[in-house]
C-alpha cells in the first residue's frame, strides 16, 4: 500500500499502466500510429488530464496537438512493467480455481507462461493437464529453481496458503499472486498481491447500500 | 476511480473496511471483546495510525488506552458496507471459472448467496450444479427480477461480457463484478468492479523488474 516504489513513478500511475498498455497494444494491432490523450482516455475509461499526468512521469513521449506515438509507448511501458520478456509462472493448488487459471488466455497474451503446477492431493499429483504434470508441493523448491519460475499464483484453500507460500519462497519465487483469502507472511523482498473477490463484492455492496440510502 | 462517494468516507478507507471487518469477525469468534489499534493493524497488515485515521471517519468508536469494542465495530462496519443482510448474486458464464466461483466458500461467509447461474451453451443450460439450474442468458432479465438478484458476477469469455452485462442490467442488477478482461459500458447507476488477474501479474512484474534493476 506504500506510495513509494523507488522508480519515481507514483503507485497510482503504476496501477494504471497495465490498462494503458492493453489499449495501446489494441491500437497498434489496428495499425494506429498516433493517439491523442482524449482518445486513449476514452478507451481506458479515464480522462485526458489523467493520461497526460500519468505519461508525464514516463518522460517526453508526446507532441502537443499531434499525440503520442503508439509504438514508442508500447515499448516504453512494457519496459517499465518488465514484461518485455516472458515471465514464468507456477500455479499452486490445482482445484477448480487453479484449473480455471491454467486455461486463462489473458496470461500468455500479457507475457506470462504457466510452466508448473503443484498440489498435495495424491489423486492429482502425477496427472497431466494441458501438457503439464502436477507436482507435489514438497517438490516445489527444487522444481521452481530448475525451471526459473519467478511468479507463483496461489489457488489453495485458505488454511494451505501459508504452507504454499513458504514452499515457493524456498524455491526462489519473489512474486506471489494470492487468490486464497489468507494474509501471507513472507520475507521483505517477496512481493504479494492479494486478490479477494469477497472484498470486491463487499465494496459493491457498499455502493448498493448508498444507492438504497439515497432513494 | 473517483474519490467522492457521497458517504463522507474516503474511497481508500472504504477499500480497507472489508479487511478490517474480516479480522474483527475473527476476533469476535475468539471471544475478544476489545482490540487496540496496534493489534488490529498487525492482523490486517497495516499500521496503527492508519487504523485510527480510518476509524475516525466512522464516528466515536474507541476509548484511548482501552481500545475499540469489537462487537460494536463489526455491527457498524457491516452496516456501512450494507452486508448486514444477505445479498443475492448470480454467476453469468458457467465455464471452469464460473464453476470455481460457484463453490467459493468466501461468498456465503461474507454475506453473499449465489442464487442463479446463466450460460449460453446448450450443453450446460438446464443442467443442475449444487442445486442450481443453469438458465439461458436470454432468460436473465426475467429470472433476475423474480429472484431479486442484486449482484452479477461475470465469468464469460471476453467477447461475451458486454452481452452478459446488458442482460443483467435489463434484469435490474445494479452491481457487477467483472472477471472478463473487457471494459463494460453500463448506465451510470450500475456499479462495476473489474477484476483483472493479468493486470495484477503485470504489477508484480514491475516489482520484479525494479528488484532486478536494483541489484
Amino acid at each position: 500500500m506504500s506510495e513509494k516504489n523507488g522508480s519515481g513513478i507514483p503507485e497510482s500511475t503504476i496501477e494504471r499502466l497495465p490498462q494503458y498498455l492493453r489499449c495501446l497494444i489494441e491500437l497498434q494491432a489496428l495499425g494506429v500510429p498516433l493517439v491523442k490523450s482524449e482518445r486513449l482516455a476514452a478507451l481506458c475509461g479515464t480522462n485526458a488530464a489523467q493520461v497526460r499526468k500519468d505519461f508525464s512521469y514516463l518522460g517526453e513521449l508526446g507532441t502537443r496537438g499531434i499525440g503520442y506515438e503508439v509504438a514508442a509507448l508500447v515499448e516504453h511501458i512494457s519496459q517499465i512493467l518488465g514484461v518485455k520478456e516472458r515471465r514464468k509462472a507456477a500455479i499452486v493448488g490445482y482445484g477448480k480455481l487453479g484449473a480455471a487459471l491454467h486455461g486463462y488466455p489473458g496470461f500468455p497474451e500479457r507475457g506470462f507462461e504457466v510452466v508448473a503446477l503443484f498440489d498435495v492431493d495424491p489423486a492429482k499429483v502425477g496427472q497431466v493437464f494441458d501438457g503439464l504434470a502436477v507436482h507435489h508441493l514438497d517438490e516445489a523448491p527444487k522444481v521452481l529453481r530448475e525451471l526459473g519460475v519467478e511468479i507463483a499464483i496461489l489457488a489453495t484453500p485458505p488454511h494451505a496458503a501459508q504452507l504454499a507460500a513458504d514452499a515457493v519462497v524456498e524455491g526462489g519465487v519473489k512474486a506471489i499472486l494470492n487468490l486464497a483469502p489468507t494474509r501471507l507472511v513472507v520475507p521483505d523482498d517477496v512481493n504479494v498481491r492479494q486478490v479477494c473477490l469477497s472484498t470486491d463484492l463487499q465494496i459493491l455492496s457498499f455502493r448498493l447500500a448508498q444507492q438504497e440510502g439515497a432513494r
